[in-house]
């Protein structure tokens, strides 16, 4: 049986593939009220730990997400979507994926990695959401 | 600059996909020091939050990971790493991947959905680890 084991916060991270490129796109949490709304609906629905609200993907950019399928992990403890993204890119800073810098490997500190940029922005997000540009 | 945001535990979720076939083996959690150690070393570091240690991955199964890149997300606070998966599987269970079980969209009653398995096992966990079968 699905039985999601959510935290303390009643959270579940849900790791978010792209169905066509198997690109990882973003990590996300989803409570369980976001969990069957993804279900029933087909559409991404997350929780939004920083404004602490039930959030349909898209709802302000128009990038929505249809979850072509959903799988747990061994513990039950974490979720993956893959999914059709709507739209231009899934990141808020305007990239594809959210993971758009790589982090140099043996490295000997640490302390001091500079980050490489990989991923172009696809679309402006101070229009998209109206201000706060993305880093 | 790299500036991992680790959790009030001192955590940061790690996704693990397999580098040749961009599959998602699994997520991880890394403290600073396994951030450091896999930075340095090239193979996958994590910290086990059910026995509260470091742990080098494949210690036990020899199932080791070589680390072919790693990507931090937008907010600093997720990474991505892309593996070379040596030996047979990356879930406890015995299977390639952590993974292995669909959950069927567009359920009227999401309390009651059951599993669907995916993945095979490609090796005996109790062989591995000598007891605890997985799931």
């Amino acid at each position: 049986m699905f039985a999601p084991q959510f935290d303390a916060a009643g959270l579940i991270p849900c790791i978010v593939t792209d169905a066509s490129t198997a690109e990882v796109l973003m990590l996300a949490h989803m409570n369980q009220e976001a969990v069957a709304k993804t279900l029933t609906t087909g559409e991404a629905w997350y929780y939004s730990r920083s404004r602490a609200k039930l959030w349909r993907k898209g709802e302000t950019s128009g990038h929505t997400q249809r979850v072509v399928e959903m799988r747990v992990d061994c513990d039950q403890d974490t979720l993956l979507i893959r999914v059709e993204q709507v739209g231009a890119g899934a990141c808020h800073t305007g990239r594809p994926t959210c993971f758009y810098r790589t982090v140099p490997l043996k490295q000997d500190d640490v302390r001091r990695v500079v980050l490489d940029f990989r991923e172009e922005k696809v679309f402006d997000p101070v229009k998209v959401y109206g201000a706060k540009p993305g880093t």
